[in-house]
């Protein structure tokens, strides 16, 4: 790796391959600034591209960011948001090796991260077979919208060690929830070409997010589906095999098509819309 | 590589090392969607990004974009955005691999492009010695703002391979010119802890740039100096070797530090600031 005064970042590859992943955050989509400071805004950041590495069953080496922010953003706020991004990174095994800093109307971070999967196979969508246990594990507690939460939407905690042991694990098909836990599983039938089955009882709930439906009048079950701020990895393992620690078995898979939840299919909105 | 329905690419990396480096291009600061249309949006992302790797003596071997666009954005300009993007990237012997597509208020091409040194040590900027021949290849012409030169402007010519047979011409240092000719020739003379002197006589002007500029009043050799829109790459090579084809000689290197044009101390603002 060469120090940010050159063009590029030199970063090694022992593998002879290297997982790469963009994930955008923009300011009033994906993050608040009067919500969250840079710090947390930086974490969020490293952490969300960072799980579609872990997705892989790949251990994350290297950050790059582009960051855009309106001229007259305070450095202090710059400098935080980076902070962020590295400590998140150095706590995952990797750093930012290098980046991009240029003005926009809107704050925007793009979090762009290498991965070392050190000999392993990488964990795709399409490896599920019928018979398969599905399981979740969650690498962050988080909230999108609702004040009372606020507390929980700023802490990331992330075990992104999950992926890397589900894979060594044998999982057999691997993704990072963001779109909601029902369309990402989604995501999953379809590229294996399997039916996947999902049983409520058994859903790894946020308490806090229990507790701040039922204030609000909502349902915890429903945010707990389709919500996709709740940061996870969900997977398929082969039946009978050991979960390892941090994964929590939440229903099966067979054969068919599609999602069903409780024995019924889901026929509410999958997800929560990035682009909409 | 996996196609684009999985969390992460697999690139391959034969060389145990990958180059890896990020360009952001925001609407209004890099590219005005009423000057260019969606596919030259996408060619000038890429080529913006892939100069930084051909600037380490790197071939690009993989493209991932995240790209942020406004709610109600044609789906045609999203999409011919990619097409640019896709046919630059091939057309330098790489592929888009992978991306990010998410809502903002403002249009953003974040191009992260890696890159192969096939064995060959990296060229930075550090290494740049009392002697050396000072050159520079035009990747492409382009001017900021007049609106006359709105056909050059839309047209990347990419060269690319410029950056990999200087290295293998033995380039000590080199840098893509993104800030201005001499700004980023300063960036070398800094890095190397070496001065840096160009002759005016022997820059390779592009005569559309002295036309443009005439009529409008304006001094052209500033343009040249100073401009951030004609893509180049600036390089130092080892006293008396053959440059390869597409470099022309500009100056020399010598002992000291700073940046001389035709003798004198260049006191004029130096680049392009993109954050200012």
């Amino acid at each position: 790796m060469l120090g940010p005064g050159d063009d590029a970042a030199i970063v090694a590859t022992p593998d002879g391959r290297v997982v790469a992943t963009v994930d955008v955050l923009v300011d009033g989509v994906h993050f608040r600034t009067d919500w969250a400071t840079g710090e947390q805004i930086g974490r969020r950041a490293a952490l969300a591209a960072m799980a579609d590495v872990a997705a892989m069953g790949a251990a994350p080496t290297a950050l790059l960011v582009g960051l855009s922010a309106p001229p007259g953003t305070p450095t202090e706020l710059v400098m935080a948001i980076g902070r962020g991004l590295n400590e998140e990174a150095v706590r995952a095994g990797a750093g930012v090796v290098g980046g991009d800093l240029t003005r926009s109307e809107v704050l925007t971070v793009a979090v762009t991260v290498l991965g070392d999967l050190r000999g392993a196979e990488p964990v795709r969508r399409s490896g599920a077979r019928a018979g398969d246990v599905v399981a979740v594990a969650v690498l962050s507690r988080g909230f999108r919208s609702p004040a009372a939460a606020v507390g929980a939407y700023r802490v990331p905690e992330p075990p992104l060690a999950a992926g890397i042991v589900a894979a060594s694990s044998g999982a057999t098909a691997m993704i990072d929830v963001s779109d909601g836990l029902l369309a990402d599983l989604g995501h999953i039938a379809v590229s294996s070409g399997v039916a996947i089955e999902v049983v409520t009882a058994r859903l790894p709930l946020n308490p806090r997010l229990v507790e701040v439906a039922s204030a609000l009048g909502r349902d915890h079950l429903q945010w707990a589906l389709t919500g996709g701020d709740d940061h996870a990895l969900a997977a398929t393992f082969p039946h009978g095999a050991v979960l390892p620690p941090g994964w929590t078995a939440i229903g099966a898979v067979r054969t068919g098509s599609g999602v069903t939840v409780d024995g019924a299919p889901w026929d509410q909105p999958a997800g929560w819309d990035h682009f909409g």
